[in-house]
């Protein structure tokens, strides 16, 4: 939660701004902003790595299909004029600069605007990181926003490079589809070292239960409904991108729309599984420690206990009345231990009898 | 809760009103009435303080945009003036000056009645004060009716005067979601001094939980729910805006709407995040209390349970019977005090390895 | 509960009956059925206190509205008489006659039959006891089965006779309205009582939490659960008759009828709240009880905890060793008092600085 | 749960059976399987107690009404036979010998197939013990098959004998409606037994909660949870039956099923409101057992409490050193006791005042 | 949980693959992937051991039904294969391998394809293993893809070898729904032994409850959730399958479709009672663990209450003041005793009328 400190500023300067009115709102996670783009159709294939945005807007009045990446989306300058040479609306340019957008679908005809958000998940403090992903998906081309340079598309970049696959035969419906499925296929990675960690916890709980476990539990939980709140409505953009008339969605694509939503339910499938565990160690982890209080209370309660009546025999024999005949019998001291082991031994078998030592 | 009880005489007498009857419910939270209206075009700025209904209804015959805010609606006698000056629904106006309304969304075709619900919020007390605000959209005017002066709505009038973004170009639609959007900004900055308030007390619950943090965890749980209350019927009110055939919403505004939804959407996503991390911090604070009295219970009744063996051993030495060779031996009662050490220190050692201390 | 009782023997006798064979379920709320009537327009208005159903049947041959209250519902064959001369269905008979009806909406194209609920709250008791009342509602009249006589109509009849407000010029569907306007007027009295209740146990449970507040939590909790199973039928009759397209209710009575529905959801929203707040009071209590309870055994604990070493040292120097030293010091007895002391700070001090006292 | 065991054998065997081979699978409740048949309509009344398949088949020729009702279905071939005179699906005949059914209903145009569930409740052990009815309701027939022979259609028998009510001027439909009223009917019956036994051990849970108790709480939990399992398909089921567009439900029986409809949701609601009177009673259950705890250890611990520094005044005194000048005074003793008073009064005083005794 | 290590690798592989490449991902369960075929009309019946996909092709050109079973899925070449020799989707191939998938039903208009899961429930560790198996439907032919060889098919394999029911006689979609039934039918196997497994914990819960019964209890709380979240898919896809106009689905298959639709929600239900009487045993647990703590605690420090009023007593006479009168008096001591004994007795009387012994 520490991360959101660093926004205050900025959310009461946009909150008294136009709608529309393009502001950064997030953490700066990079210095410079920096363009590149890949155009590639079956047969060519071109890269570049510094563009500018007008050289990008050029690009795509061939019909090759375009991909212009930008890392870096503090300076609403270059996002706006960006914007303008694609004649993309106001309040797209808004959302793609305000890090605190949900995964949403927008169809604006001439083209179709996704919030993507990738996750970094840190196995020390069990924390989220979201990486908010804009992408523009328009005729033929794709433009995608980061908030600093990451690996996670570089499978698809590979793959354009070799031209394995359909992704050079297919269109930029295709290629926006393929950086959703590698966003997905990012959270199963993520999925999976976390899955390793609760199998790892589990073992803790039951045998060394401790204050922090319980703390551990939460941030657990508290990861999981992060990744619930993630992924709920990426499933849902899916489904609007899939069943969309829009020109742009090609219908040989829709079947591989489906595999994808077919693999985000099974991401939110893990995710509930996982949550279940999380609440099962809680539970777990409760009646491990009341069980070790018990047990401590128990033993020492049972141990104060055998040595309550002792003391008190020892005690009558301290007093001090001067007509006390059991203090003269030669055998009275050893008589009166005897009499203690004796009781001893039998509060001992009581309480084993019963099942409590 | 105290709010409420102001309420009652109030209420008991509307029950006995015929319905449609104005009557104001709620508390009194300015002396006067005030009326002020801003009217403009692309062109044309206009702006008066201290109006009248009857000078307000005759500036609408025109076709610039009037924005009429009143402000105190304790005054049945001034809203209902108003309310047959633009043939307002006897109901609408009812509603107008009754406090308790849900946000709302009403069409009567001549005009829509939308009722929105600000927020004050006070960090000291964790409490929510919420100030009904009803907006009337017409054809080419707003009437907004508020309970007391405020300011809200300060932004929507300085980009009037100042004709920065759309909102001068575009009708009165536009203003009405300008008003929307400002409410809903409102509410964000609410979220962030509430998301930092509940970061400090994370600490708080671990570090020294007291029987006041339970009462604040539920002060927030209270306050969060109450959030939730008012922004769900506003989400629905924003659909049903949309999807309004209404020819008093113009089809430009509807992105501006859908972008609205999307930031209602981001707030209750928000206020179900500290929901959960709220009830986290409940359980937190039951496990923290529960720990430490675990501690003080456990150290203690170690301690007393070395002391009781060894108090016994005293007891036996400390027997008054005759016959007791012990007694008489020079180091017997070094020899005692060793027993006794020894049995101390194994019980300290037994204790150490089972890891209760 | 206990009310429940005094139905067994009726219901197993019903459950012998064929449908549609009238038997008063119930319990009998007083002696003589009494039967009488209002006939109005705009012009006219007549009132009669102890009228028959023959009479009742023959004024609905005009065209003036006629408001049939029958106040007594235990004796069948009235119940009967009056379906007959107005051609109700035997099924609506039974259900007039049994109380244990749910609130309920049923269109028989000649007629609508509503059943509703009034509510006599007890706050010593903190219990609902529910009223049947049944609505018929014809081309020109309404009937009105009561099970005892009661005022919470009263208000409808004051404005009938005064002439006040719309009623006198609407028609029966504008009286039916009325009717269940003023059963829902009568919930909103019902909960501000029980608001202030709750508010006042409130202070209780964290001042001084009892045993017996907890039954009274889970009263509130019972009042509140019975409160929402009556309103939510409510509501969805009420979208029932509006969405009706029976020729019964006239079009202008529908914005009559939104009202009344935000006025139910009103009376939900506040129920939900309650609900939200009694389940805080429970929390807080068990909370509350637990920390007493915590404190309790602290101190005690504590004060045991000091005593029990200084009582050790005590045992030791009170044990007859012929040899040992100490006791032939002078200054032995005040040294070991000296000692005890700084024992008994030395503890105290620990417990201080580990913040358990 | 202990029922479930007998059926082991059986599941398994007809795990390995094509679909549509008829098989037992259930307990087998009385000997022979005996077949019954009424016939009547508005004039004509006829009844035999032993009759075979085929007497039964021959008499659906005719335009009468007719009933046959089939007591056992452990032998699967007489249900077989029936099946196939009557030209019955093969799925059917074997969903009426596995007694595992939910309740259901399928329309296979030439008939509709019901499937009910009557409940056997022994107060004792509050157990239920469900009995399933399938129903074969045809043009002008009606076959019941029941697991055993039991007198819940007994008033239907009855009815038709009189010639009370609709019931003989009414065709097979109106008579499939008759029985399952009646099957509502006994729920009602039970749920009023489980309401007077709720009631009685609602006070026992606050008087004198005992382990049993819980077990109790959990039997009712658990056969509410039945009865909701069993009732709720029910409710599903009269829908489909109203709704459905067979020619073998007439018109004006559907007023009768809107009406079974209503008694089913009353039993419904009563279901809910007793699992919320049970889950109440389990908390106060809790609560009450942990106050009877809390109360033993409360005042135990101060009785221990105030003899510990009092003990403890002994011990000093019981010390042995040579000079201990208090020992010498006259009054030492009767000081010293009166000392001890003193703190014992001290300490008493300190708990009443902090409200712990 | 222990399953999931072993994927590791594969899905990081999988993750840079582009999609549509088949690669297995699971634990491989056998070593030679092994293809066998059934071919059969209602004369002709035909079955292969060690066939190759080439053969099973041709095959399919002839009218006879052909069931190709393939165990193991290992090995990505041979399912590519068949995948082209059937024109198969490259997403289906990708999907058969994975056996990550969750049941899923897809209609490529030319094949049908359904995922579906069979279980290997161990009693001894209460986990369930599952088993996926792919099933193609296609005009005459159904392919089978198992992860091993396994025999929850073989009643199917004997009627069709036997020519029992209709198998033989029907279509593939009525060989499809054969397999699927066999499988909701292997569920009921495995509900039989949960549901003994839980009878006999339910005693052990009240009897002995011990640490790893709740261990235990949460292990079946698991299982009965692995459970539910296979067959609630399944439910959805046979309500596809049946609702699907694919001309691949007889209507003749439909009737079948709905009955195992039926045992599918019975299934479900069975689930959720478990589930309930599971989360019933776990708080009985907790309050049987808590009820025998306070048994052990109340007797315990009954009998410490007792003797600390006596060891006091006893205390006080071993004080040495000089003047003590009562130690002179002849029967002080027995005098002293017998005090002690009246005190005990007191006690023992007033624990036992306050009922804490």
């Amino acid at each position: 939660m520490t991360r959101k400190r660093e926004f205050d500023r900025r959310v009461k300067e946009q909150a008294s701004q136009p709608p529309g009115t393009p502001m950064f709102i997030g953490k700066r996670k990079m210095e410079e902003v920096r363009i590149s783009y890949m155009r590639y159709n079956e047969n060519l294939y071109e890269e570049k790595d510094n563009s500018t945005p007008e050289e990008c807007a050029e690009l795509c009045n061939s019909d090759e299909v375009v991909w212009i990446n930008v890392e870096g989306i503090h300076d609403e300058s270059i996002v706006e004029k960006l914007g303008k040479l694609f004649s993309i609306h106001a309040l797209t340019i808004e959302d793609i600069v305000n890090t605190l957008q949900r995964p949403k679908f927008e169809d604006f005809s001439s083209y179709i605007y996704i919030v993507l958000k990738m996750l970094d998940y840190s196995q020390t403090d069990v924390a989220m990181t979201p990486e908010q992903v804009s992408v523009i998906l328009g005729r033929n081309f794709v433009i995608t926003f980061q908030e600093r340079p990451g690996d996670a598309f570089d499978p698809v970049r590979e793959r354009i490079r070799n031209g394995r696959g359909r992704i050079r035969k297919a269109g930029s419906d295709y290629l926006a589809y393929s950086l959703m499925d590698s966003v997905v296929d990012s959270y199963f990675l993520i999925l999976e070292s976390i899955g390793d960690q609760i199998e790892d916890m589990e073992d803790r709980v039951i045998l060394e239960p401790e204050p922090e476990t319980i703390s551990d539990i939460h941030r657990f939980k508290r990861a999981m409904l992060f990744m619930r709140r993630t992924v709920w409505p990426l499933r849902e953009e899916i489904v609007l991108l899939e069943k969309s008339e829009s020109e742009l969605v090609d219908e040989s694509t829709s079947v591989f729309l489906r595999n994808l939503y077919d693999h985000t339910i099974q991401v939110i499938d893990t995710v509930e599984t996982y949550r279940d565990v999380i609440s099962g160690m809680h539970d777990m982890y409760l009646s491990s420690v009341s069980n070790r209080m018990n047990e401590v209370m128990k033993v020492l309660t049972i141990i104060a206990t055998i040595f309550i009546p002792l003391t008190f025999i020892a005690g009558v024999y301290g007093m001090n009345f001067h007509f006390m005949p059991e203090l003269k019998w030669p055998l009275g001291y050893f008589a009166t231990l005897g009499i203690m082991l004796v009781v001893a031994l039998f509060m001992v078998l009581y309480f084993k009898r019963k099942r409590w030592i």
